[in-house]
């Protein structure tokens, strides 16, 4: 393909525009590509392995994810502990602000307010939190004494109220949420807190691993979609490799390979898995997900739609 | 600001995305703040400096550059020289090729080809450059001994063809092309083949540093968009700090300024220039230009547009 | 302090150049400051919480850890499980290979290699892994149904004969091993397969959050090594926040804050703890930990041996 | 070759530390081998080109360069004109002080101050450099009215009287410093101004690309040491590509190849100009070069001081 100017034209769509960067060249090339793979996901009915990091939903992201949920873009869900807490913030009615990365964090420490990047978050969410968890705890333990993590999470699912949540719309539509550290966060401390009056309250982190283990067979197509590294992304690549790899990748992260880190891992090594046909299958996007997931996205949303299969 | 949950809407724009990104988070808030930047500075009357580096004339940004000098967003045009070398050849009809960041180099080279990222370059193209440009610098010999580059780039920008050129959308809008480094490149190799066969022809780098200088005054209102980093960056950020320092700046980079290069340096030193009015007036957006810059820009064009100010 | 030119002398020791660092610039000033932040903890008494992730076990890092922590140079580890299931490998015998970033992975992939970097390690490793793990946890079940992870790993350390293993030298110095995410690996697996036969088999983390919540108090000095970031990064900073903030913190990533990720948030944040009594109490160094960690630690060693504290 | 644990041992010396990283992973793997290379090129009688950008001048690399050209490891400089100046000023007496990348800037402003990522240069300084180069200029052009950016920068070097003036050495040792782009900086402003009073002073640049074309021959063997990106890298690679190409590279940087950008180019490329001999030839390595390098640099120079060869 021959590299093309690209042109302005007033009120150009996203779709335009992430069509132009096909032949534009460096990232946005590989963005281009990365919607190509969404979309060949989702004809070929892959089961899709969503992971993401807790700070991309402490931004606007999550609304994003709830919603792909809805449309069926993802059949399972891994993120870390973090992730879980804001989403049920969120839809209990707390407020997240948009702040500075310059932000004077002694300053806002006295004023009860945490800093994630440019993002803020006060105390008092936190606090709140937890007078809505405990409640949550018990009716659980009335129910039965032993859980895995994501049995637990979809009964909490099934408590919210509110479209944009990933818990919600995850409960509502059958898809699995994984969190491998669930005592990794203010929900950890709030298990144990628990677990101290009631001893007989048991969290089952390696019966949780059957069920991601058998959410996916050999025989499906398999599509994971790591955005942000971290043990969610690790996890799901360790779910489809142990049924056979995946057939479709798409990692989105700010990380480089150069150091070895899981953060960093490309989609080169999933050549490697065998089940990947060619080139065309997967994409490593390098930038902000905030950013760069909306834009491959939405693209494919829009040409699955005009194709009728979402 | 409260973070808002992000929703596909089909169809959705540019313009409306970008919106969005306001209220999204990390680089996205940043981005969206950079559109808002680039508004101000147009509606403000800014003289404004746009630099960018050869790379990204070499993928499809080039064209959307040239759009923008014929929309009048850009007053003054720094960059290096392979971007001048690769618009001109361009112009003369040289296609490249989206190829991968993984292509095998010692494969390439043996078809003679040339690799910038994912992007490929025939060697034949910088061959026809060479017939290109001699005529070109006889003409220019015959006028005069002694050249200014920005001069030479006027000129042979007005003998090009093409509407998605820099060079020629420069020289039909008035727009210099400053190049601190003209000798940097094979435009480098030929000026000096040239001089050998006419020892009286001289490229005057000291006089264009003069040009640039009264390109602006002290009493203008100044915007730098710095795209990428190097001395065309550097070079657009001490000429307006000569002329008392610029009001709005936008730099877009994937750098971090934890190494302390120029590449990596943020537009918070911009605030010490004294003529920043407040935070608003600066943003630096960390990501790949091919996806930043158009994001932005496009969204600021969009306003723009409906203001009538383009 | 004013900038000092450097000069190599011949024989120079990693002593003293860590000490020309401090008056070079960039990110050798703040890895000469780690070096100083790992004193002040040590002299200070600080309850040490050393993490890192898994890849850096991968590394010849593995024997450095463990001798630091004969050295009583960390009192609390926290790490991923795959550095767990690699010390456990290494101290059986299994060999790892230095490799290249930029080896063929399909090739490798055909010989029964995995690539981590530039690091190699055969599925063979991995099988023997599974033939050494089977007989541990069929001891473990006969002592008790219900373990913690820590407990678990001191078990297995104590089974270990190899001085350079971290799990050996923790289980020998009493120092404990925490791993939020039990099942993110092999080990994962194996645990699974195990509890499928013996229904009654728990892994219990919650109890094991009490285990890293009591390993130290408001009252003790705290400090936070973290290499890399991820989970064990933050599971870190999270127990040190659930009993006051640490005092001392020095963290070192490749990652960059400008994502709101946890690999890339920098120790500002730590002066809002309240505990940190001035800017040199803490040091972020952006590079990769292979070379950084060394570095700025075996400066500290050399200055601790002198004062007698190691 | 196995990955080998890593042991501290009292008094180890940087030889030895570099030696230990060849075993050890990831970057320090890459690092080993650029001392590695370092070692070649000087063996093989390479012509060495050596590149830096102005950044690493304000840091105390500085001296290190000096010494290093005094020894005979580099023998064409390239680099920015913030070095060149900077070099000048320091040898002229001027201090420059280690700041933090946190420092306030509008604060540091109103003390007359400039930040250069955590290094800190005063207003004074610069206006000392106008006192100082201006007689130089004087002197220059009483002896000739056309000069080239080498020449000039050579008979500046004579006038000076510090051993750990990269001028100073470069200009005793009859090693040329190239400046592809001189009027990017304070000097270009008096360059300018001299112009203004003596019309006929003419700085010839492209007389000087015939230079550093001519500082080497298609018989030579040759090497690039490339550290940070900008110009000064691609100068040098440019030049020694118009004379068949190098024959041994070392690129260290913090940029990455996912931009396309000149700064993050590996030597990947550099296998396929025909000269390299094998991968043992090239080293890429990403970190801080004022880490990176001495770390590096020093291990070579041990190692060649053993052989005679310095």
């Amino acid at each position: 393909m021959y590299v093309k100017d690209l042109k302005w034209t007033p009120g150009i769509s996203v779709k335009d525009l992430v069509n132009d960067f096909s032949s534009l060249g460096y990232q946005s090339t590989e963005l281009a590509k990365a919607a190509e793979v969404f979309v060949k996901m989702k004809k070929n009915s892959a089961k899709i392995f969503l992971t993401f990091t807790s700070n991309m939903v402490t931004s606007g992201l999550r609304g994003f994810f709830a919603q792909l949920i809805k449309l069926r873009m993802a059949d399972i869900i891994v993120t870390t502990v973090g992730g879980i807490e804001e989403d049920i913030m969120k839809a209990s009615g707390e407020k997240f602000l948009v702040g500075k990365f310059s932000d004077d964090d002694v300053e806002l420490h006295e004023k009860g307010i945490n800093r994630i990047g440019n993002l803020l978050v006060k105390n008092e969410s936190y606090m709140n939190f937890e007078d809505l968890i405990n409640p949550v705890l018990k009716k659980l333990y009335e129910k039965q004494k032993m859980w895995t993590i994501s049995e637990m999470l979809k009964e909490i699912g099934l408590t919210l109220n509110d479209e944009n949540s990933i818990l919600y719309q995850a409960a509502r539509n059958d898809v699995p949420i994984f969190c491998p550290a669930i005592t990794d966060g203010a929900f950890g401390f709030h298990l144990y807190l628990f677990q101290q009056k009631h001893s007989d309250f048991i969290v089952d982190v390696v019966k949780d691993f059957g069920n991601i283990l058998f959410s996916t067979t050999h025989d499906d197509a398999k599509g994971v979609i790591a955005l942000g590294g971290s043990i969610s992304k690790h996890h799901a690549i360790l779910c489809t490799l142990l049924n056979g790899g995946a057939n479709y990748a798409v990692y989105m992260t700010t990380a480089h390979k150069t150091s070895g880190s899981m953060s960093g891992a490309t989609t080169d090594e999933a050549k490697s898995w065998g089940k990947v046909n060619d080139e065309s299958d997967v994409a490593t996007v390098i930038g902000d997900v905030t950013i760069m997931f909306p834009l491959a996205m939405m693209k494919a949303l829009e040409d699955l739609k005009v194709e009728g299969l979402i």
